[in-house]
């Protein structure tokens, strides 16, 4: 039945129904109507951000959590600052409904010289630049509010991709008939397709020697772990992880054997996989970052390729298919079954051999390893960070939080801040370096604002190592220096509240470690190394690569 | 004669011969070519910031005062997150140069997933979102560069608008003929055109009874200050400023008037602008800001229009001219001459009747006024600082630099940080608000690498007040609040040799004010207010307009 509502409480009815909580974003003239009807609206509150590129990046991170966000900008000023987060969030596979305030329609149709236009009256310009980044952009009017709105969050939702929603001050206050809630649809699949599909699979796995599965992003980004899990125990078979795909298949489970990361990575799981003559991949993305600069080593002929609405056999056939029903349908079927060969041990599994005071990655990482707990967040900034983390061995049902493929500097501690709002009670553990810290710092004092208490490991390296690790002829360029700041003063004048810990011996890092959680609230460890070359084996690996490419 | 050389040497050659020595940005693994090329290059340095936002902000500033400015930033990232600055920089007609370092060229042919993409191997999406910010947009190649490059930065100084350039990390360092310096091309009108127009002008003055000279922004974009002056010279006509005018006309001059801003502004200048039977206008924007959100009345059929490229002239007649030929030609006629009425007092010029130890706008902005020296460069951040400083009189030779057009918060400190990096010896004043300060203030800490010593005023008023001004239906929302920072600290762990100060009286200003540049670094002047609401009278005003009209 029809009912008569403001287009913005339409709007929020719709993203609470998708179990949105909370939206983020910043306060501007044009969206003080949006802003005000949410601060009146029962079920979702509006959590202000320092800034947009912080606001998107919160909500990407509050998304990874929740399976969906929202952002609330102003026209033009602050659509654009965010506009880098937005596109990581296409880049990266993530559903983030960006919500603009612009100015009232019968501006717009004038061609108002108003402030944050570029003054030549046209106002469709910055939603034309969002549909390059978004996988939907509309303007909304009363007439299409009842059908596009929920049309933009569906394709969110279903493409796992960042909408774009350009509401004027005016439409937000108007008043339309609405629908009641909708109807899902549901997909249905051929079942002589999925049968197909299905029986070929089985073929191809019956004709295997040595088998794995390799798991990737798409795995945890279209929620198909649990169908993934049913097909590694239904065929026992030995399961690896690509860098991205983390969190998408627990690595305590008996059949895990390790990260995959082609020449940076283990040895012993690089050997297993190459020599393998059937890869199943599951959500696998090709990226450089995760195929280790393409030293990868993943025929597609020997390769089943199961992708979110695709399946593709051994370069023979393609399927656009729903991946449940043909797990399902093979699960019913009697396949060939695989020798499990248990965890192939990896760099930081134990203590390093040559453990030491200094404070260097062989012996750091051993001791995060150990420090993680089930249920964890972990979020990882671009940087040495996400080169060594990715190769920590993680607890049950942690998540992992990192951007491997757009490696956006500044993303982790807000998408830390967006993550822990979506998950009270989780513990966030945020491990970011001092370079990308500078792009994003404030965003520490709307975590005290919010209450919030993240474990931050603080890498203090004196400037931006993974580029002079990737700058290979240059390596000690002056632009990857930064500016001296007092980290310990700053972040107390942020968060007065906050456990400040500057270590720069392993003891010390221990010490502080063991400290964590003793008092409630976040704790920030300043790891203060005295290498500034020192990185990750894979980091050190890919550098040596490089320079083997380029001489 | 054509000479060998790589295209980044090229590309620099070019900006210096503008005059460019610094350039802005952040480095990133696309433009360490880019970069290193720059490291050895004589004459122009690198400049880093703490993000690319803040990169194209300081470039803005740069711009201001050095006419042309540069930024290099990496790709999809970097270049985003200074998208805001460059539309900015579209908007108030600044132009910058925003080079992007891009994916070799090999790799973009073959649409790998390489980081900082989209992963959907588009290359030119971030191209085609800058084509719509600025006026000028390029990939260059080895073929197109000696052609494209001296193009797009001659677009820029031409239309004083942002341009782009995406250089792939390959093609920066490929080796190129390239063309010996080039002959500029100078304007010549049409001499009948110029006649005519200067004719028809003498005519419209002739006839006026009562005339006024209305100086805006675009006389100091275009640089037409000196034949404005010789103009108002001329006539000896009475000459009044327009709010985003600032510093295109010399407020201590005979002729100068005040400040016109319609009904917010002060009542003499209005009367007499107003009652004047014909108006020129000199860079004239009829932006909402300076508009005095339309309560400016300057009917067009009282007004001739000089524009950079175009005089129009009381709705009769538009002439395509170059305006110093005309304005030349006018100066060789006689014309009737007006009364000089002398310049009319206005808000700020005395202190306050009201004096109190209350730290309020009617008490600061007159201290303010009184220590204003020449040749300071003024940078005001959008907010109730940039509704107050319009309407201080400027002495001789002072830059005032503001958005009032683009409007975007958190511009002017990174801005204040590019001027005076562009004005070595000039003295350089910020005036912005805590809420602002909040979304850059890292780029007090690139001050401090820099060894930059501005003097900051810095309004402590607990949250957005001008966004509460300017909702005029929910005035205490909640999200115009913000998080409590202790500044003073921040600020030492930014810059530690500034001299800090933290003042709530009247009295307590003034000292803080006599003792500016008694040492030799940053001044950061933290001015609390008792009353959130305090606001210089144009925003009073602008709010009971805004009242009347919603009611």
């Amino acid at each position: 039945m029809p009912a008569q509502q403001t287009i913005s409480s339409f709007l929020y009815d719709c993203l609470a129904k998708e179990g949105i909580t909370e939206i983020f974003g910043v306060p501007g003239d044009y969206n003080f109507a949006l802003l005000d009807e949410l601060e009146s609206y029962s079920g979702i509150r509006f959590v202000d951000n320092r800034n947009e590129l912080n606001a998107g990046y919160a909500a990407d991170g509050y998304a990874h959590v929740a399976g969906l966000s929202a952002m609330i900008t102003t026209f033009g000023v602050g659509e654009l600052s965010a506009s880098n987060a937005v596109a990581g969030a296409y880049s990266e596979h993530i559903p983030l409904i960006h919500i603009v305030g612009s100015p009232a329609f019968s501006m717009q149709e004038a061609g108002t010289k108003a402030h944050h236009t570029l003054m030549n009256g046209d106002y469709s310009v910055f939603l034309r630049m969002h549909q390059e980044i978004t996988c939907y952009a509309v303007k909304i009017t009363p007439e299409n509010a009842a059908e596009e709105i929920p049309k933009a969050i569906a394709s969110a939702v279903r493409e796992r991709k960042p909408v774009y929603l350009d509401i004027p001050q005016d439409t937000a206050t108007t008043r339309i008939e609405t629908p009641g809630i909708q109807q899902e649809l549901s997909y249905m699949s051929d079942e002589l397709v999925v049968q197909e599909t299905a029986q070929l699979m089985k073929e191809a796995i019956d004709q295997a020697e040595k088998a794995v599965l390799l798991v990737d992003i798409f795995t945890s980004r279209y929620h198909m772990e649990n169908i993934i899990l049913q097909l590694a125990e239904h065929l026992n078979i030995p399961t690896a992880q690509m860098m991205q795909g983390k969190s998408g298949f627990n690595e305590q489970h008996p059949l895990y054997i390790g990260i995959y990361a082609g020449a940076f990575g283990s040895q012993q799981v690089r050997d297993y996989v190459e020599n393998a003559d059937l890869i199943i991949t599951a959500g696998l993305l090709e990226s450089d970052f995760n195929m280790a600069k393409f030293t990868a080593d993943l025929p597609a002929e020997k390769r089943i390729d199961i992708q979110p609405q695709e399946i593709s056999i051994q370069n023979k056939a393609r399927y656009n298919t729903v991946v449940e029903e043909v797990i399902d349908a093979l699960t019913l079927m009697e396949c060939r079954t695989f020798e499990q060969i248990g965890y192939l041990p990896s760099f930081y599994d134990f203590p390093s051999e040559n453990y030491s005071e200094r404070l260097l990655a062989e012996t750091y990482y051993p001791i995060i390893q150990k420090l993680l707990q089930p249920k964890d967040i972990v979020v990882v900034e671009t940087g040495t960070f996400s080169y060594g983390l990715p190769h920590v061995r993680l607890p049950e049902n942690t998540l992992f939080i990192s951007q491997g493929s757009w490696q956006s500097i500044g993303y982790a501690l807000p998408a830390a801040f967006g993550a822990e709002l979506a998950a009270p009670g989780r513990r966030v553990l945020l491990f970011m370096g001092d370079g990308s810290f500078q792009l994003t710092a404030q965003e520490l004092s709307a975590m005290a604002e919010q209450n919030l208490k993240p474990v931050i490991f603080f890498l203090n390296n004196k400037g931006y190592t993974v580029e002079r690790y990737l700058n290979t002829e240059n390596t000690h360029a002056r632009y990857n220096d930064i500016p001296h700041w007092d980290y310990m003063q700053l972040v107390k004048s942020f968060y007065p509240a906050a456990e400040t810990v500057s270590v720069s011996t392993s003891t010390e890092f221990e010490e502080a470690v063991a400290r964590i959680g003793q008092n409630d609230t976040l704790h920030f460890i300043e790891m203060n190394v005295d290498d500034q070359m020192d990185a990750p084996i894979h980091l050190k690996r890919l550098r040596e690569f490089a320079e083997g490419s380029s001489s």
